[in-house]
């Protein structure tokens, strides 16, 4: 079977993270592979890649990256598939702020989207809405996955109706 | 005939950037239209448009926004259709830290593909990779696009050649 | 029984903070409700809640909300009440920069009243100030609450003489 | 006649902005003053100011400020009123940072509303919204200057319609 | 006997950092006064205090405080006195951003004298040097003060001689 | 006749900046002296000159630095003299951050005063408060110059009252 | 004759950043060469480039780019040359802190040593005196350089000593 | 034995940083020397020392420091060699800003090499590849250390390999 989602990161320190991925689109039913790849340890590898995704049928790249944050970008340079990139706040980062521009402030021409910071899971989201741009049935998953995001909402007020204060009202 | 791209704004003011994403889809060859909504000023209207843009015919939605940039994530809450964002470094905006904040930090659940402060063009790109990921000649079209961008490397290549400095070789 | 101050927020998560609102609504005596409704998950109960708070009696609301926050300003926009904006340093923030200027950046014509980073006490007396311009006793309690501010600064005063220092005088 | 807003400021270099909130106020028929204070420069004035405002009638202060914009913060630990903050990005700000956070992160107890940088427009706007929770006619401004508000995106639509791209739908 | 420096803070919650410039001035032999004053809870006093420091005798009065962090300046526009600011990076600060700003940004004709986050050591060490610029025998312990500093880094050169690799030389 | 001011800067590009410190100490009447120093292009005068100002009569030294802003801090380690830093914005400057935190931030032992971004105008106020801590003529300049300070809002105010509102009262 | 530096730059909108570094090899009298490459417009060239630049006699590579600036990174992780990255505040820059942040926060293993924004001179300083550990005479020329450097203070300095203030002394 | 490497720090509390670059030159094979000096507190040793490194044989200096960090910089403007700095996020540091900030941002002339935030690792290869500039054997080493960064990417993937989801494909 081909896979439709390609998650890749640069290191398993990465992992905890973008499993966000590969566990909501496991939930969404899209078939998915994981790929360790860096764009400064495995340059050739990272061409190799990019070029070729979409011949073996991928639809959407997921690029998660931390620090200097240059495998979205360079994947992006060298695909025509539309490339989700995944800022990570890892050790040894300023805040996050290194991850999100090296990602976000991609030169005209290469775009990456980005998602935001350690937002794995909405990168798996969003990587079901391209998706479903050409397959009416991922399109439906995503109508219900939506939809079931307000139960949480539901929830919440069955919790805050269960707190007493002397002058809350209803 | 039906657009694939709907490309969305507050206020004129944003248009000057916002039409760099309209004048690439022209380009590209992509049908799409254009139309003010007001996350805050015509909420009806946003409602309306988001949750029946899909069933139109519409691929892809690109908003852009600025200051507190609220239209991308209240248009993607409601539509399965994949939504960029462009934040848009307005007159009042501190430095454009408000709009790429308040695009990329989208709760899970909700994500806006958020691409570069005032990056229309890119998000028109996104917008054609999204779709050539169902349509074969959209994605032939990107991939043209992409092999073009090297053209400006060789160009710049010949200017830097015309610069003489003493120690300049070759 | 009427509330006059309506707390809402999207999730939970906010709770730990936002109950610091109502804590101190409850001490100074002012009739309140606590909802969960999210700007992204239950759009079409945001639109029912602030079109029709001010009917309903509501004079503030007091809306808290993390990441790309923006509930308040959905809120604001359908309202002639008063929103108070909470911004929540909620745990993917971006040290809370991203919920701050989603709230605070509004555009023209429609505010937030933005407190602190996680400040919902303060916006608690901000709300009780606004219900004090049109009801004296409401006035005449944040006039003492205002007063009991100074006892904290007398033990301070009390703690600092107690510390001994060789060169310390008085 | 006595007014209900005291607009505040520290210098007239902070005119061309704070005539913004004048200039509404006037819009939407609410009665109010203009003076000249500072927390630094005059602080005896200022403490009179504040602890006696609420007795002359004044329902909501605005106070706008730029640099380390202590203006509004000192004013509001001495009146029972509500106080706005305009932030306002001076010629020697730090890119406005300073003055937003001098006012927003106000310690508990005495908040500032605080509005969006050089937002001196929407200060007027909540100030109407705080008058109104006590004086109908006042609400009802408000709630038709909202309705207003839409005007603008109609425009826009016009606008809009009326570019020309070969590829644009509608 | 009367003090030189008056160390002030708004709340004991600042005293853990403020002790520093204590500890300092107690090993410098410099009398000193400890005050617990709030900016915003106690104005009656922090003007009294300010109007009459230097009669008293005070040579130099060290400020800290967090947030939105008035009380180094509001003293500083009463006084005749060099006031020494310590911004403090409280539980709610941004990052220490907001104490930083709402001191160092003081309006022309107001300075305040900042130092570092958290800088309290710092600020003792500026009050002796200040002092010394009229009492020769301060300057001369500030001197020697100074000359102990090098003491610190001798040490480290010898736990770095202690340190064992294979290709370390010398 | 002895200086008691040393004003140092990196640069003449620092000038504009920092004359606004000698215009005001020539009009406070403090003897003061101008020089150009580098911590980076003459350790050696620079090491010369911080060791024997105080020797020479000085009482305080102001210096001014943009970008990675050293000189303030490398002057401080070398004189028991309080030195005063004021950060510039200079033209390759981050925004002015550059200068200020590598002024501010300065290690436990040598405390530089730091003013406001370019707020040459302050160091000479803050250098006047110091000198005046010995010299009560000094202390007395100070005072009458503080109480002009109110004299701007005297006449902000007259300002203030020629605009006309329909609302406006008073 | 075999240049001994390579400055890359991705667009020759660089160049006037760029030839900065040019102007000062030139100077220094070094053997230089000027191309255009993008690591995302231009891969395989910059794979080609990078991977044999040491064995054409390059000692040293000077990578300008701006927004998220891979070029420097990119390249780094192919060679086994030092790589010195000018960070440059393009027009679409979030001001500078996107090219700064991508250059600096390289990962572990594959350095790239950041010069400041728009610090294209000094990249090229850095350059000579990485030469210059293996060649003797190019170190001469920075010591000659470095030298040079004080005269500009010699310069400010008269320049100081011809502005006349009337309590200006010496 | 002549070192070729000196690596220096101002405190003991930077040595757990630090000792990151000295392992990686002893795995390297290439000699240093370790020492603490300190730009404020024994500004003559760090004078002697910068003044004479080259000549004692010394191709590449490695300068740590956190906060204001002023060390590189003050060497960097005296000796012709290299000086790479390693920001350190001290405990006291504004998230590590201010000494990324003071090394970066030197002014024209004085170039200081840095790298990232904590990053002492790469400041040991950069130093590597600058002496493999002048000594073939230690380039050797460099592209042997290069190649071995494939290898953790090779052992990331085997890890990923290992992971199951029901959607997994590969």
């Amino acid at each position: 079977m081909t896979p439709k989602v390609s998650i890749i990161m640069g290191s398993t320190s990465d992992l905890p993270i973008m499993e966000g991925a590969a566990k909501l689109l496991d939930e969404l039913g899209i078939d998915f592979e994981l790929n360790a790849l860096s764009a400064h340890r495995t340059p050739d590898q990272v061409l190799d890649f990019a070029r070729n995704a979409h011949a073996r049928g991928i639809k959407v790249i997921i690029a998660g990256a931390g620090g200097a944050a240059h495998l979205p970008g360079v994947v992006a340079a060298l695909t025509p598939l539309p490339v989700v990139g995944v800022p990570i706040k890892s050790s040894n980062s300023i805040d996050g702020w290194d991850s999100v521009l090296s990602m976000l402030q991609m030169p005209a021409g290469i775009p990456v989207a980005t998602v935001a910071l350690d937002g794995a899971k909405n990168a798996a989201i969003l990587a079901a809405q391209i998706i479903g741009t050409g397959e009416p049935e991922v399109q439906q998953a995503v109508i219900r996955f939506k939809e079931s995001l307000s139960d949480k909402v539901v929830k919440a007020n069955q919790q805050l109706a269960a707190i007493k204060f002397k002058h809350k009202v209803g």
